[in-house]
């Protein structure tokens, strides 16, 4: 009978961990860990408080270290590597594969890796490099080694006789690679044709055009192509079209969720791999410079409306009116950016539609603008009983919706051309021009009506 | 030879296309359309323009009709279909698989998918009902119908003969399931497993424990199960443990990004399924709720600033700064925000860590304020040369940035337990929160001591 429903008590288990931790009851904590699977040991350090990863972390089996390693992230993971034995991380690290190798090494310091790499043995240092060498965020440094190859002349028997033989298939395996005496991808065959297929079959002919990724495209593009083609592996291959590793679907999961993150958390100032649970300072230190940032952006605001000192004084009420101008601006502004930035990141927005998106959110931003203006005008109009002032308002939102449309939708066109990342630096930007525009509208207008 | 890529050049095919289109030329247009995968032709449609969309869509093959609407967005679906005659509807919704059949029929008004239901024929109607009862973003919803079992007590020959008699496997199939003669579900045995043993071993001694999905499990937790647990398929069952369907990881990639996606449409107060290039009117209309209650608490805000007039009037410097501190609490507080509710999405945010969470991000909220109090009281003592009022902004900061931490922490939680959707009201009920204690602390401390 298969256990319906392990994984729904993982939360439980995680609780009984936490229960059992601060009774002291390290015996009880040991055997509870022994029953997790490596993935949910992973979760239960990621869920955990800085300290008591620390205490776990030295009661699990030290076979398991490198399974769950592999499933922590960067953070969490260096946290833990900086505390453990030299000796005993290289044994942990030899055992992994080789993606997950290279990225774990790639993450520590150089001084590190680099002791690591020399007390691996020949093997493990060989793969470890040449992964290393392909540079972060390609397909060289996500792909496994570990792909079966065969020849095209041979027949469906006898590779089946082969696989029978040889006892054991890589994980996730659903197509062998066939390729020429060179090393050269000739194509892949499907683990499910090879099954139905007569046994006399030539493998050649059961070939699907299968593309090759070339070992040094960026990963995200990897992802989005075995999004686009529900791929659950591909060939990687090198230069001269030598099959070199392949990619799977699980590692292209984590890249998948991991871009589709990137654009929220860069939009909050924040960095990707962010650890919820870590220490205060160490997050104080990382947030410091985007509050640093809307610091600068905030007293340029300020420094506007201190052009307008004379209106202010005279008129408390542009005072008091002043913020809603800017913010509407920037809830719509930020609408646009965020349905640009998404859109450019699935590919749809490109030199082709640019312009012709750039228009549609005017136009949006326009219609939007006079949808507002009045609600704004009557409120303003009814609260301080000041025809003039909602008009005054109503216009400078006007103003500020258009400007805020035509933001939105440029800034992170712009900024791709200039190889910025349009989610970590288009909201503080945007909401700079949506706070200007709408100051020196509001206030512009005010000034030279109202006094 | 394997096309070495491809799919690196759709950017300059869907260019050609479009150039083709303004041309008038819609024989090349058709000629370079039968020469795309239904996913390429997917992404031109979802690139192009709605009015382009009809135009395009009527130079496609009929016979590839179904294989591109399972590739389109909920949207730009919808907007297609309801252009096509009932019967070419019908026939295209007969050939999908039934977890996009179910898909694209419960997106459809009820009218419409009654009708299209009633032009089924009996097979495909009875799938889709089936499929349909299941209810949204469940396990039962998202499945295929077309797992192959096999009995427990037949030898690995039998079965692979069975394959090759077959001669076809469904996509995506990494794993059979063994059942009894009550369908329920004993168990899974990969692919792998099957053609590696010795041919007279009994299936059910290649089981792996394998977990089975519930039949109502919500999509998303589906999704981080295969996430966590790196499946490529799982089995799904009903109540009484018998098998009904199998999940793959292709469908389930999707629902990993909307879900990513989703918090950061959410936040900004834009509809997940939001078409690029959807009409200028329906956009204004979806993106308007949320510019209202953005009004309402810039509206509300600017209440609380009216509260202090009299303050106002005397000092208009007050009304120059008055922005500076809300602003700081609202990009700290949206950090926090947003490093929670992805921390809750992850499953790492639980009732066992919340308290300590919250703890953290209070004293990060104290830390942060202490920094940018002594900060911003300098920028403000050398600016309006006054002490006392840097003294002032610099109290109101301190405030501020701690009730960000506070609030930013507790209100997904609170939202959570609620069941309102925290990305989607979080920033919104946060930004109200900091502009309003901003401006209590700035311009009440002000009041005190200034006047």
């Amino acid at each position: 009978m298969p256990d319906t429903f392990e994984a729904l008590s993982t939360n439980h288990q995680l609780r009984a961990i936490n229960d059992a931790l601060s009774d002291g009851d390290f015996v009880l904590v040991q055997a509870k860990l022994r029953s997790l699977a490596p993935c949910d040991v992973a979760l239960l350090l990621e869920s955990s408080h800085s300290r008591i990863r620390t205490e776990i972390w030295q009661l699990i089996e030290p076979e398991l270290y490198s399974d769950v390693l592999e499933e922590l992230s960067e953070d969490v993971r260096n946290g833990i590597i900086r505390n453990m034995l030299p000796e005993k991380l290289a044994d942990a690290l030899e055992e992994m594969d080789t993606d997950d190798l290279v990225e774990t090494l790639s993450s520590l310091p150089e001084a590190i890796s680099q002791d690591l790499l020399a007390s691996m043995d020949e093997q493990d240092r060989l793969r470890a490099q040449q992964g290393l060498s392909y540079g972060e965020e390609t397909a060289g440094f996500i792909m496994n080694t570990d792909a079966i190859t065969l020849r095209p002349e041979i027949s469906v028997e006898v590779f089946l006789r082969y696989l029978r033989l040889k006892g054991q298939i890589p994980e996730n395996t659903d197509t062998f690679y066939v390729v020429d005496r060179e090393d050269k991808l000739i194509g892949g065959v499907a683990l499910t044709k090879l099954v139905t297929a007569a046994a006399d079959t030539k493998v050649d002919t059961l070939i699907k055009s299968s593309e090759a990724i070339p070992v040094n495209m960026p990963d995200n593009e990897v992802a989005s192509l075995f999004e686009r083609y529900d791929w659950l592996s591909a060939p990687v291959v090198d230069e001269n079209n030598r099959l070199v590793g392949r990619i799977t679907i699980d590692d292209v999961v984590d890249i998948i969720r991991e871009d589709a993150e990137h654009s929220m958390m860069s939009m909050a100032g924040l960095d990707d791999e962010e650890d919820t649970f870590a220490p205060v300072v160490k997050s104080t230190q990382r947030r410091t410079i985007w509050l640093g940032v809307n610091l600068f952006t905030a007293l340029m605001a300020a420094a506007v409306s201190d052009l307008f000192e004379a209106a202010l004084s005279q008129l408390a009420v542009l005072a008091i009116l002043n913020t809603i101008v800017p913010s509407m601006g920037g809830a719509a502004g930020n609408q646009t950016l965020t349905l640009v930035i998404r859109g450019m990141a699935l590919g749809h927005v490109s030199a082709n539609n640019a312009r012709w998106l750039i228009t549609k959110e005017l136009a949006i931003g326009f219609l939007n603008g006079i949808i507002w203006s009045i609600l704004i005008a009557s409120v303003i109009a009814l609260w301080k009983q000041d025809l003039m002032l909602g008009a005054v308002i109503a216009f400078a939102m006007l103003i500020n919706m258009i400007a805020a449309g035509l933001a939105g939708a440029t800034l992170p066109m712009i900024m791709k051309k200039l190889n910025i990342d349009p989610a970590l630096a288009g909201s503080v930007i945007l909401t700079t021009i949506t706070d200007v525009v709408g100051i020196f509208a509001f206030l512009g207008t005010a000034s030279w009506l109202l006094l």
